[in-house]
């Protein structure tokens, strides 16, 4: 079977792509090279188990001491194997499950919008001129901006991009032309040049290390006309920014590649929205962009290697106006992004945005904002000072790591209840489970926590029934082979229980070290808003159970949803909000964890369940 | 011979390129399509005769009629065709002589120089920083910024490239960068980061339709590196503007090609000039760049289509300052690219920097500036107003419609002078004759009006011993076959000196009229400033003889090289001179001549010897 070839076809099936590639090339380097999209948390160094695919056909490498400690026997059995170890020897055809794919999971995007009244920074300016004759040879600007003064507006300065378009517009348009204007420091800047009453349309986007959040709004009136959550493209180069940033100083050509792959993808939803709402691309004459402090430098080209290491301190932290054309993003080129002040380098432009769509800082009551991702970062407010910090938390709670685990795509379990010692699980969707996603294991550890069979060190009991070795370590049998879709058992391992404990625990550190810092008491906090997608779906009975949160009454707890994406959706329609959020950080008082001196003692202590 | 194959393959020589091509593509476009540059003075209309090329090889179309007209009998034995009058229609190996290369001929970049204090826009910061650690997270830009305030510099700004740069040039040289700054209405603008103690460098530029010419300048002391002149790429699409303009409007790929093209060349010699000087791209901090309207809109790429329709109105004729990576010029990518101001459609910014440089509108003594080239400016400068024209003085001066006119290259006859009846000539290197430039053309027209051969028509004396019929018409033997280095007769056709008439025509045209609209007599003009690279070389004996200019004393003219490129140096290392180029365009009264009344009277009176 073995072929002495030097390059291997590869057919990656149910997307239909195919490769040829050098023979020693991996089958996790080849989807990513042709753009198959496979979750690579670890980054291909073989110690996450996410990449699992299987060979149907044609001869690979052997099996791997990795793969044999991370696939289940089954799962060998079903010819199934880590992408990353994995190198083909001949032509092969190779399925991708849909569990190692991040598409399909529920997008979380929604929030709570707080009403506003829009107060666009751009403004339209309708133009009606004579064209140039022999006795009239003023050049085009010239001759808008002498109709222009004859309104009262200053004189309008642009870009190559602009000014060639404006131009092109007058002409097309028999001189009657919709400006699109905005005032700075400089005078009046031309952002586009539309034909006549074309309504003005902003981009508002939440970059996400795992998930982008696009809107697209009427400015004008304020109005969503279309929104959607894609996956960042990033997440096939590792699914956390770490490993993101270690690919990327790997070369220039690999951090250009993660800002290509993410603004491909932005422009292709920005076609699919203007496709949903009926406008067109060179409507859009403004942007706000928030996201986490790697993904804001990605996005903008600036390097990253000092977010990779300690002090993790980012090259700029001002808010920042950038034209839409330098960034590669297509909508009027004119256009400026709009990215508001970072916090720090693990606490971004979003939660920024979330501190403002959120108003938590508005009056100053005691209050806690969480928006829980694969960092969260938390805020608590006081009548004195904000406190700010961001933990690592990982990407548990979006199933990775998990053994079983898997996003919130169809077949996932959700939840699950204990009756009487047998586990009674809700599926996304309803359909045969094929994994657990987030809510899912947090709800499981809750529920297992509540009827004893983990104690407060994370140990399951062994006399439990359900309860057994595999591979040598305890886990709890959540469903048996044959009630699951996959014809494999789903377990909850002594790993994945402390996969959730890493997590949940670094969340109450953070919280702790604030309240630490604040000498505030928790029952004290009024509020405690949770924000996040993973946060939207969070049980917070579950979550005080397993001791992510203290244990109040659980009408102390909000849930916002995408508080970031609402608050981009508020910069965009309001030059009056970016005002107050470039204020609202200077408040803030960032806590580095790392340098606290009790953390690792409150870290140890929020292990506990 | 006749092939049927759908594609057949070319080989240029000299130049050795090769291109395969479909079977019903004519030479001229095959030879543009593989970087072959090619004169191509009519864009390949079959009118211009430039394009001669000799088919070595292979199958071709049939002589065409335009062929039999512009091609002489020996040329015709010889091999020779038009290239965009031929189809192969097999493999064909073809030959450009030297002739329709633009390569290779005499490019005058030089010019007068008046001193000048350097006063560069830009300046250095040194700076020297303690890095960030664990409890000092600032930003790179933070920090920057907060140590230039200690120094008393607002906080700067810049764009995605300069910010990133900022990063990374401060971690490679351990905090301690020389940055370059400019100041501006909105605050500090961060330029480039540099290592400490680097001298900056700025790039001058002057873009003729013909030719570019560069020159790298030191701007802290304001001496020139390096400079050279190169061949406008544009040329092989036409080699007048109207042609090109013609070329751009079939396509927005074709305009999109002219821009490529140009920067392509331009960052080229950018490169060799910082290889003679021995300095870094990234040390190029500032730049000026001149050049006619179209060449300005072309490079910048605004749009031209309405340069080539009447009324021939700018984009815009404002000053303006690019950030050099928007035209895509690899220089330091903050570095930002002035044009000074468009003076009309056909007047353009390096008029204004010729204005500059000549220092002509100092004082108001009546002066006359003539800025010969494909388009001719003119300004005359009164004690009251200043008058400036343009006409189309054509390509006749480069040898171009002329026929046996070449560029000023080796083996171009360049001065002819007749004793006794007989022609005595001189020619470029010495070489043995192969065509005759444009000084050489004038200086033998000269001579003929002064031995009576042409008469104040342009009529060739019949009874002259070397005037015959060539082709049904009147020419003069300037050289007979035995005499020249290609084997055939060198020839003065009654069309040639019909071309010759026009193009002195339309420049005393335009002088006329300045003259008429200040009422003002040619005797009483003290200076006449002949500049242009054509301008320099012109005798200026022969033009009065010829009637280009009105016979007045020799020592009123005086021929200042190319004054376009020296204005653009000045403005280059002095922000003050931009001050002045801008107020002088104010002043300026643009005359029309196309709507001059008494236009066609004053220009048939010019036509006369």
């Amino acid at each position: 079977m073995t072929s002495d070839k030097q390059q291997h076809e590869i057919l990656f099936q149910p997307s239909g792509r195919r490769i040829i590639v050098d023979r020693d090339v991996n089958l996790l380097i080849a989807a990513q090279r042709c753009g198959v999209d496979l979750v690579a948390a670890c980054n291909g160094v073989g110690i996450c188990g996410a990449c699992k695919i299987r060979v149907i056909n044609g001869p690979v490498s052997p099996l791997s001491g990795a793969e044999k400690n991370l696939l289940s026997q089954s799962e060998l059995d079903d010819g199934y194997r880590l992408a990353c170890c994995t190198v083909p020897s001949g032509d092969v055809l190779i399925e991708i499950p849909k569990s190692s794919l991040p598409f399909g999971q529920r997008l979380q995007i929604d929030g709570q919008e707080a009403p506003l009244e829009p107060e666009p920074i751009v403004f339209p300016v309708d133009v009606k001129l004579e064209g140039p004759g022999l006795t009239d040879l003023r050049s085009d600007l010239t001759r808008v901006n002498q109709f222009l003064k004859t309104k009262g507006i200053e004189e309008i300065h642009g870009n190559l991009h602009t000014l060639g378009a404006l131009s092109i517009s007058c002409r097309k348009n028999n001189w009657e032309t919709r400006l699109v204007l905005r005032k700075n420091e400089t005078g009046t800047q031309l952002i586009a040049s539309l034909p006549p009453k074309t309504p003005l349309i902003g981009l508002a986007a939440d970059l996400g290390s795992t998930k982008l959040a696009l809107y697209l709004v009427n400015i004008e009136d304020g109005t969503t006309l279309a929104s959607m959550g894609v996956m960042n493209p990033q997440i096939v180069y590792g699914e956390d920014i770490v490993s993101r940033i270690a690919y990327a100083n790997e070369g220039e050509a690999n951090r250009r590649q993660l800002q290509v792959r993410l603004v491909e993808t932005i422009n292709e939803s920005i076609s699919e929205l203007c496709i949903t709402a009926g406008v067109d691309k060179g409507q859009i004459v403004d942007a706000v962009f928030v996201g986490n402090t790697a993904i804001h430098h990605f996005f903008t080209g600036l390097p990253v290697r000092q977010l990779g290491e300690t002090p993790y301190v980012p090259a700029l932290s001002d808010p920042v106006d950038y034209e839409a054309y330098e960034i590669g993003l297509e909508i009027a080129p004119g256009a400026l992004v709009h990215m508001p002040a970072i916090i720090a380098g693990y606490v971004g432009a979003d939660h920024t945005a979330a501190l403002l769509s959120t108003r938590i800082m508005n009056n100053r009551h005691i209050r806690v904002l969480v928006d829980i991702g694969t960092n969260t970062e938390i805020s608590l407010v006081t009548n004195k000072k904000v406190f700010t910090c961001s933990t690592a938390s990982g990407p548990a709670f979006e199933g990775a790591h998990i053994r079983d685990g898997m996003r919130a795509a169809p077949g996932a379990i959700e939840k699950v209840v204990i009756k009487e010692g047998q586990p009674i699980f809700t599926t996304i969707d309803n359909e045969a489970p094929i994994g657990i996603c987030g809510t899912g294991i947090l709800s499981a550890i809750a529920e297992l926590i509540r009827t004893g069979v983990i104690n407060k060190m994370g140990q399951l009991d062994t006399e439990n029934p359900r309860v057994s070795k595999f591979n040598g370590k305890n886990a709890y049998l959540l469903a048996k082979s044959d009630e699951t879709g996959h014809g494999r058992e789903i377990l909850i391992t002594r790993n994945d229980i402390n996969e959730i404990q890493l997590a949940k625990g670094a969340i109450r550190t953070g919280i702790e070290v604030l309240l630490e810092t604040a000498a505030i008491n928790a029952e004290d906090v009024n509020d405690w808003v949770i924000a996040g997608a993973f946060g939207t779906f969070l049980d917070i009975s579950s979550a005080m159970r397993i001791s992510m949160f203290p244990t109040l009454p659980i009408e102390r707890f909000h849930q916002v949803g995408n508080a970031a994406g609402m608050g981009a959706k508020q910069l965009l329609t309001s030059h009056h909000q970016r005002d107050i959020a470039q204020n609202l950080t200077k408040d803030i008082k960032y806590i580095e964890l790392t340098v606290y001196p009790e953390f690792t003692k409150l870290f140890l202590q929020s292990l506990y369940f």
